[in-house]
C-alpha cells in the first residue's frame, strides 16, 4: 500500500509514501544505478538547513557525495532565468546524460528541477522528494514540470516523469500551518472527484491530520496520491479524464489571476473554486444538497479560508484566458456527487457568473 | 521519391522536398487542420524580406493571415532569453495548445522554434520550412531541437518532432555560395556513412550542385534526408545506431570550440573532423586508401575549407567535453569503406591524437 504506481508511456514508475524514508534515502535510489551516475539535488536554503542532516546520513561522503545546487525559495523564481542558471551549474560540476537529478523542496522546486531534467542535454532522469504536503499529493505525480512566464503562470513546460517519487510525511513537521492547511484542499478535490470512502475519512480526521499525526498525514497522502495516479495513468497528456483534476481550479485560477497570486496560497484559492463548482452544480440540481453542505463544511473545517476582492465579471472574464480552455466552448468540471465529478461543456456564461456571485457572497460571510 | 518517411515513436511524419512548395505552403498544410488551427511563423528579419511574398502567396488575407514573429538572425540569440520572448509574444497572440507553428529558416530557427513548439503550454505541434542546405537536410530532421547555453552549444532541448518539413530547393537560390558549401559537407557525411552510390553521384554532379541547379539540388537532398530518416527511425534518442551520424563531428565539435564558432562554418569544421576520422581509420588500416582519398578529394572539391589554428593537444582536450561521450571510454565514429561507418569504442587517446596532427599538417597544407 505504501507503493503507489503510476503507469505512463515509456512504462511506470512508483510514488513511495513512508515516514522516515528521508535518512533511507540511498537505499531507495540504489535500484536506479546510483553506483554509476552522479546525483545532483536541487534544493532551497531553507529546506537544505532544517533537513540536510537526515538527507545526507545514508550517502557516501567524500567525492561520491550528491553535488547539491540551490534554487532561491518563492514563486518569483520559476522562471526560465533561474534554471539557466541551474543549468549553467550542471555543466560546471560535469553533469552528463547518465546524471540523476533530485528535487527537494516544494512545488516550485519540484516544477523547476523537473523541467530542468526534461530539457538538460534533451532528457535526464529524476526523482522527487517532495516536501510539502501539496507536493507530496499533487505536484510530484503526474509528470507536469515548468516554469512561469512574465504573461503568465506554467506556460512553459514539459510532460517528464520522474524516475520514481519518495515522500516522507515526516518532512511536514517543518510545514508551516497554513501550507498545511492549503495543500489538503487538494485532497478534498481528490475525494470529491474520485473517493466518497475518503471524504469520509477526512469528516473523521481531520483534526488528527491538522495536529500533523504522521500515521493519519501518511494515509491520506496515499490515498490522495492513489486517486491522482490513477487518472493520470488512464490519460497520461490531459486529453480526456486528466481534466477531472481541474475541479474547482477555473474559477481557482481566476482569483489567483485577481489577486496577483499574492493574497492566498494555491489550496485557499482552488477551495473559492470548488465552492464556486459546488454551487454552480447545486444551483441546476446536478448535486444533492446534502454533499454540497458536507463538501462547504470540510473546506471550512481545514479553513480559514482568507477573504479577497474582486468582481464577479472580473473573475468571470479570467475564466476565459484559462489556457485549459481549447475553444470557445466553456470545458468545466462539475461534482455530481461526493466521489463523483464529471467534465461538461454546456455551462453557459451566465451560469458560471451567478455561481461565481454566490461564491462572493460567500467570501464575504465567511471569509478570514 | 519527394515524400520521405520518418518513423517515430508516436507514428511517422513526412519530409516533402520539392521546387516550388514555398508558393503552395497553404494547400500543404491543410491536411494538418489549418482551418480550425491558427499559424504562427517563426522567421528572421532577412529570411521575411526575401520570401514573404511566396510565402504569403497561398495564404488567406485578413484575420486569418499566419501572426509572424521574429527572431534576430545569428546563432547569439539562439538562447533561452530569446526563446522566452518568442513564448510572451505567442501568449499576447493568443497562440494556444491547439495552435500551429512554423519555423521557417535556417538551423538556428528550426532548432529555437522547434524547441518553443516543444514546451510552450508543454508542447504543440510545428512544422519545419527549413531555407537552407544544412537545415534542409539536417537540422529539419530528426527531432532534436535546443538552445546554446553560456557554457555549451545545444545543450538545452527537447526530442520534439515537426509535423512535417517542407523543403523547397529553390530557396536555396538566395543562399550565400559559403553556406551552401559548407552544407553539403554533411551530405558527404551521409554519403560515406551509408550510401556509395551516392557518392559517386555527388562525385559526378559537384558542379551542376555548385551552380545552383535545382534538379541536382533537389535529388541530393532527397537522398541526403533519405539516409538521415531511415537512422532516425531506427534510433529515435540516440542510443545506438544515430550515433553514426556524428561522424566527424568529435573533432568538428573540438574545432568549433577552439576556434569560438567564429573561423569555421559547421559544415567546414565537420568537413575537417572528417578529414581526421578518415586519416585514423586509414592508419589502423579499417579504411582502403583509395575510398581515404576519394572522400578527402570530395570533400575538397566542396571546399575551399577554411585554415585555422589549434594545437593538436588542445583539440584533443575538448574531444572528451564533448557530450556525446557517456563514459569514459572514448566513442568514435570510423569509415570502414565509402557507404559504410561503424561505432567503435577502441579509439585510444594516441591513436586520436596522431589523427588530429594529421589532419592539421592537411590544414596548414590546404586550407585556404
Amino acid at each position: 500500500m505504501s507503493n503507489i504506481p503510476v503507469h505512463v508511456a515509456g512504462g511506470k514508475y512508483v510514488v513511495r509514501v513512508e515516514p522516515s524514508l528521508l535518512p533511507k534515502l540511498y537505499r531507495q535510489l540504489r535500484p536506479l544505478g546510483l553506483a554509476k551516475r552522479k546525483l545532483f539535488v536541487v534544493t532551497t536554503p531553507e529546506i537544505w538547513a532544517l533537513w540536510h542532516k537526515p538527507f545526507l546520513a545514508s550517502f557516501p561522503k567524500g567525492k561520491d557525495a550528491p553535488c547539491i545546487l540551490f534554487l532561491p525559495s518563492g514563486e518569483r523564481y520559476k522562471r526560465l532565468s533561474a534554471l539557466e542558471k541551474l543549468a549553467d551549474e550542471l555543466v560546471q560540476a560535469q553533469a552528463r546524460r547518465d546524471s540523476l537529478l533530485l528535487a527537494f523542496g516544494g512545488g516550485v522546486v519540484g516544477d523547476l528541477a523537473g523541467f530542468l531534467a526534461a530539457i538538460y542535454m534533451r532528457g535526464i532522469p529524476y526523482v522527487q522528494v517532495p516536501t510539502t504536503y501539496l507536493a507530496q499529493i499533487d505536484s510530484s505525480v503526474g509528470g507536469k514540470t515548468g516554469v512561469n512566464l512574465r504573461t503568465g503562470k506554467n506556460l512553459i513546460g514539459s510532460f517528464h516523469h520522474p524516475a520514481t517519487v519518495l515522500t516522507d510525511p515526516k518532512l511536514l513537521a517543518t510545514l508551516p500551518l497554513r501550507e498545511l492547511r492549503s495543500g489538503i484542499m487538494e485532497s478534498i478535490k481528490a475525494a470529491v472527484l474520485g473517493d466518497a470512502r475518503f471524504f469520509a475519512w477526512l469528516e473523521k480526521n481531520a483534526d488528527a491530520m491538522l495536529r500533523g499525526d504522521v500515521d493519519a498525514l501518511a494515509y491520506a497522502i496515499r490515498v490522495s496520491v492513489g486517486i491522482k495516479a490513477r487518472i493520470v495513468s488512464a490519460d497520461e497528456y490531459e486529453s480526456g479524464q486528466r481534466m477531472l483534476l481541474n475541479l474547482g481550479h477555473t474559477v481557482g485560477h481566476a482569483i489567483e489571476a485577481a489577486t496577483q497570486y499574492r493574497a492566498l496560497r494555491h489550496g485557499e484559492a482552488i477551495a473559492w473554486g470548488m465552492i464556486a463548482a459546488v454551487r454552480l452544480a447545486a444551483a441546476r440540481a446536478a448535486l444533492p444538497a446534502n454533499d454540497a453542505a458536507r463538501i462547504e463544511r470540510l473546506i471550512h473545517h481545514f479553513g480559514p479560508l482568507p477573504r479577497f476582492s474582486a468582481t464577479a465579471q472580473r473573475l468571470l472574464d479570467l475564466t476565459s484566458a484559462d489556457k485549459k480552455n481549447r475553444s470557445d466552448t466553456r470545458n468545466f468540471v462539475l461534482p455530481v456527487k461526493i466521489g463523483k465529478a464529471i467534465v461538461t461543456s454546456d455551462v453557459t456564461t451566465q451560469e458560471l457568473h451567478r455561481a461565481i456571485q454566490s461564491m462572493m457572497q460567500a467570501v464575504r460571510e465567511t471569509g478570514a
